[in-house]
């Protein structure tokens, strides 16, 4: 056993210390609240006399007040704790030295960390909650803007963009649900695990978590200390959310083509070329894009960072910063997509065009002869596209098929005509008139679509009243910490 | 728009169909359900007659006892749905033509997917619920068995086995909610989504998920079929709880090693070295610790194979197979656990021996110091650490410090004695006393320890009650299908 | 220390030698020929006499003809090597003992596999030098089929098709290359490490490697065992050549699309909707995109396996299968981008109007008003931009731009008239004419582009017939190895 | 097309330009050099008149000379170009409108990466460089200090502190190597690619490329902008070195416990603990291992940034930071292994003790039986693995096996004894002995080891120099283009 104070060798400094310092702006808050907690629960179960915790609180409140670029972090001495231990020294002497009463270096800051990462997880929730409103606001207004559903990037069936933009709702809004769940586990405390299994010196475990506003204590003490399932659960959804919030951003950056130009940014998300003048580039659509690639590449670093015996410091040293930064760039990314979807503009008449020039109309021409005809789907799906095929020859477009094309065809593949009129075939082959029989449970008539576009926002609505209900209850609990913190320390004055 | 009836290029069946077919094993019960579900569904809203009906749910009957091996899924025509609908032709002509009414292929494997991957995630929840009996067992019985909880793998504090095991229990339970939530997920239909948006055949999606024991619909019909957030969540849960295993499968393997001796896994885990007589390798944790890091490449594959604009086949394509193949997977490396944990030898002579050979009572005797001499923490910590280094270099252990010694020491650090008995230090340093102070919520002291013990029991029995329920639900469904399709056949014939 | 000969728990069978032996099919071919000259050296050496030896070459000779599904492998036994042991023993009693003599079942297993990557690898290189064939023939075909060049997806200068194809081939080039330095790793022997330093046995190390068609032996046998830096960097290769490839897919993606029309994969490469008449989809680039995504998860992986401690088995028994999938799953990749470029039908008019149909001569004619009229570049930057939005509101397309319209501009930004003839303006703003400008070293003129592409195809002609080569000499050596193995046997009868 | 001169949406500054601006300091330095030789070729080209270029040049000199952060990157404009257009514009006016002649942003910004990414890179090879001396000079030193060499971390076989080390030398030294030829792609110049496909102002590409010290040009110029293999390739690299490293920090955080005790790491690689008095935790390994996690990430994200269409920003936006942040952190983590390897304590009396201690010889014994007693080499390992038993019951160790206990487990298991002495058993039991009957090619006797070690040190010397020599080139073109600038711009006063 040898005896401390040597100093760390450069490439500790560089290569340790000074890796885990860059993460201090991200912990420097939480640290100073989660210290002031544990002096003021040392101070109530008279551990520490009401002087020298009065003293000790003065220095947590300044440093509270104070700057991380002023705070004096220096990798130098260590990682941000033998900083704080430094500069508390500093000031007080010896009486800076109750602090680490019964508490290692790593239960502050992971409670740091969990009190930064609730607020990431607020801000997360928010930014998504106003994706599924520019999206749900969106989709009301172009229930009725026609399009063609595509798959392969091929034409499908009719539908509406309406329709389309609110199939990126129901996910936005169940990510919202699981960062709910997540905030649940990040919003517990660890605190009064002790050197692992709890300390002698006793404290109200449950106390010091409602003054941290804490939703109760996570009961077992190493689980409390090493486990982190949670973190890696929660960059895992954000990630998922924008991996989701990606699809919608290349779908776009396709449609804003000169070749499609079905949508067009707001200039304010666009980019020009320094060299090319006639050039708006969707800029935000590919900063969202890469921004996935970069979120997914985290989450599996938080992975392998994981994969270790356990109680091993790095599973957690690497979180600190890792977690808040992933979920931060994941907020960045998903208000950037809030924002791209509440300016869009939609090309309408584009979309249409396509949609009419097209022959998306097929699989309801089949299943029309189906239902009438007697036809299988099969034979029916033979039968159409042999018109089809015909009629794209000649230059023709779905909607210009008529009854005898149709014959013509049937006779060829089955020996009869079908015997359909042009009058009946009008509606069976009007984009618009498909889209209005798709009245199932979540189909794209434009009146279902409201329906639902109306109830997403109402769900996004209320998740962004819980996160500012939450918000504000993390806000009194610090509040009323740092209140009860300013008196200890007057009274010991 | 070309004719279709070509052949497949030859690197297409290799690089497409081929590799899609690969996947029929997983797929091939659950699309004989599906498609009997669309059949009878059809045949509810009178779209296809009965007899015809008939003649279809018979072969679909037939499918459904047929091995896949036996089925004839051959690339050369495509993917599973392909060689489905050739066999069917093959044996009721174009009555099997009816089969495609009003639904994509996709809609069809979608289903399936989700019939197998309930099962899978029950038979992992299952699991799951074995590894945290095992844990809470074996915790009940090594409440008192005395050991150094490590971080870096260096003695920190007195702690138990049982205090320690159970730290994998609540982590593992948290999995396991997990998977019932994201079984939510995975238990709803997508049936009736249509080409994208519904059909104008109308169908009833309420009473086909019903039917096919689904929890509902999905109800936006774009979300249903093609966002992915609930796949890669439920492998994201299942990586994260083969993560966890693993860290104690490499705990375990280390405190295995001769220079520890810890612990030693029953010998119908471990395996014989072929070259080295005096081998027995502790097999079994390696390969956990392996299946966590292929699976920690399948998550990643997952969200890799997501960022693609939406509505893009290969979402689901490679999901159809990488999903339930991870979960599987997992399901072996957590029941691989379980059995390990249950079958473990506990060497607590020689936990306690390591235990009582060196200094893991520092951190408490300081705090006795802090606590009845009135020296801040840091200088206590101080005073100790001085005895410490003195009776290393003595050869002696932390169990024979004296009080004269300690004396000793705080006059070199701070010119005072410190006063204190041997008689009141012996509890001090008695690691086994120490543990018995740790009596706060989640601490080590036995009755703490075998409390929390019970209760995780009882969660993971609770757990394994629902998953049961839920299992016979899935089965009574299916039956009721399978029943209701043979009536149907019997009644057209 | 335990007797040997316990039975395997089940989920040791399941979740042990299970997932072990679904990799016997990728190692049983080379195990073979691992084990007969493992055995051919032992004789040599005199450790084993010749009569034992030739028993056992003679069940290792029939081994070799023995397809793997008929050969014996049952997890219940063990993995892969237990079985083999299993099976000899049986036919020949002790003397399959001999077999095991200064060798550990992982040194086969290591040789074994080294033998069927050296295979997958230049399956791969051939792949590869099959899409730089393509690329290079077809970019030579379309060196003057011109096309707006495209970054986000918009419009930037005129280029050409061949230009653009030729932007995969140097990449994919660089890929070949990079496999062959891969497989310079890949085909050096383990054999002889011993159980890791070395075996009291002798043995000639490099007359082992020669014989199995080594390019020599790895030297430090601990390296040789159990490092795996080469396994991990070839995987990596052949993921980043099936990235790039999936790029390439993306756009033709994109540009099969009705919207932009540009190109249509062969009818070999395509699906048809089962539902949708009138869809071709392009099933091939989806199935390349995604197999881009799993194989982007498999390196994760490999990497995460690889996260342990040094010397532990499963960092290499996972490798086992992975490694030879990942190559097999990137060559079937590869194979099928081969075989789309190779049917690519390319619509050159299509092109050529959108081209026209746009404003990408703009920077050119910026760049020729800084050449002529002593503008900076940013000043005639602006003129051009001025002047396009002004065409752009008439409906007028960049060749449609006059000298009047451009004085006007310059009036407006600089209060000069630019002063240049429409006769001079119609070569500045003829795409066609641009594209003839770009003769720098790799531009876009056409001869630039066919000479580049002549080269391309020379070094993928040259790559091939290395690739031959080495595959001779491998079955050289391992003909020459089973035909001694033969002599061997048939000696000892 | 709309106007130019749009207010960026706050959100765009936000999650756009406030991202990308994030790197600008690892961007600065290259794109003053980038932009001084395109001016040079300009002016050289007579495209830009020796006047303006002067004081282009001039303003150019002085942001050479400006620290990063004193020089308005501001995201509020745009990301680092558009910062520097608009200071530049600011202190010269129009004159600066000359810089953006025949080049987009994105030019500019690939050659500041890539020069920027030489460095990283030599950086990277020195700091492994320092790894392969430490390694080779220890081992050396420990060619005969005794220890069981670990497989599972069970004693397997004897063998040398000095031969393990070696084993991770080779690794490193294969790894410098390729980051050799990743630094090949790395410093190749794109300059000269114009918008895609080079400009009409005519430039020589060579020469530039030469200004900057590049190794030539990347011949095809879309390739040059776009293609992002070599990135991909050195990130990959230096995770795989990172990865390799890791293990060796795995294996001596185990072998720095209390019950193994093998080895100890130098002081100021250690970091106490706050709370526990006698704890000196092997801190650096923790950060490797961590660092090594991170860094899977990090190559993981590159992938996944990659996995898009051709020419899109985001693939080379991210990687402008991301790529040389991996490289940075893995040249920590990598000098603080040198650093580790340096400053490592070896235990040799306690790695003997353990190894005397065990059963490491078996496998040796039952060679040395099959060898001398005609058994083979099954029924030898049976003999022994039976004596063990017996020995390991009674309390003994390998080297206390004598001839008769062997004769009565012979006896046991073929009903004959083996008739082996005492005598020469000794020298078959010794662990020492053994270890010096591995001369084979690479194996652990001690003047292998020697041999390799100083072979070793030689590559890692030669390496070393190569990175000064490439380094000092580096230098000097870098300056003399300074100095060219210098002249110019003076001669334009």
């Amino acid at each position: 056993m040898s005896a401390p104070g040597n100093r760390p060798a450069p490439e500790l400094i560089e290569g340790g210390f000074g890796v885990e310092i860059a993460d201090a702006p991200l912990l420097h808050n939480g640290l100073n609240l989660a210290d002031i907690a544990h002096v003021l629960a040392l101070r109530e179960r008279g551990i520490v006399a009401d002087e020298p915790a009065g003293r000790l609180l003065g220095v947590l409140l300044d440093a509270h007040k104070t700057p991380v670029e002023e705070f004096g972090y220096d990798p130098a001495f260590g990682e941000a704790y033998n900083s704080r231990e430094r500069r508390f020294t500093a000031e007080i002497g010896t009486d800076a030295g109750w602090l680490h009463a019964g508490r290692p270096r790593r239960e502050a800051v992971r409670i740091a960390m969990r009190l930064r990462l609730r607020r990431d997880a607020l801000d997360l929730i928010d930014a998504a909650c106003d994706v599924v409103r520019a999206t749900s606001t969106l989709a009301a207004e172009h229930a009725e803007t026609f399009m063609a559903d595509q798959t392969y990037l091929q034409h499908a069936q009719p539908s509406t963009f309406g329709h389309y933009l609110l199939s990126f709702a129901y996910p936005v809004q169940r990510e919202i649900d699981r960062l709910f769940d997540d905030l649940a586990w990040v919003n517990r405390s660890p605190a009064g695990a002790g050197g692992v299994n709890g300390s002698r010196l006793g404290y109200d475990r449950s106390r010091v978590a409602e003054r941290l506003g804490f939703d109760g204590v996570i009961e077992h003490t190493r689980d409390a200390m090493w486990q982190a399932d949670g973190l890696i659960k929660i960059v895992s959804t954000a990630v998922s959310l924008v991996t989701t919030l990606a699809k919608l951003a290349e779908d776009l950056e396709i449609w804003s083509s000169t070749e499609f130009d079905y949508v067009s940014l707001a200039d304010g998300h666009t980019r020009s070329s320094v060299l090319m003048p006639q050039k708006r580039n969707p800029y935000a659509l590919t900063m969202v894009r890469g921004e996935a690639g970069v979120l997914i590449g985290r989450l599996t670093g938080m992975f392998a960072i994981s994969k270790t015996p356990s109680a091993r410091s790095d599973n957690l040293i690497f979180a600190y910063g890792e977690v808040p930064r992933a979920l931060e760039l994941a907020g960045k990314a998903t208000r950037l997509m809030a924002g791209v979807i509440a300016g869009l503009s939609v090309n309408a008449e584009r979309m249409y065009d396509a949609l009419e020039g097209g022959f998306s109309q097929a699989a309801d021409l089949a299943d029309y002869i189906l239902a009438t005809c007697g036809l299988d789907y099969r034979t029916a799906y033979d039968v159409v596209g042999t018109c089809l095929r015909t009629a794209s020859a000649q230059g023709l477009r779905g909607v210009d098929i008529t009854a005898a094309m149709l014959d013509e065809a049937a006779r060829e593949r089955t020996g009869e005509p079908l015997g359909l009129t042009d009058a009946e075939l009008h509606d069976v082959l009007d984009p618009r008139a498909i889209v209005s029989t798709r009245v199932v449970v979540g189909g794209a008539a434009p009146d279902v679509v409201r329906d639902m576009a109306r109830r997403c926002l109402a769900d996004a609505e209320a998740s962004a009243a819980r996160s500012r209900e939450l918000r504000t209850a993390f806000d009194a609990a610090e509040s009323a910490l740092l209140q009860a913190a300013a008196d200890a320390a007057e009274l010991s004055r």
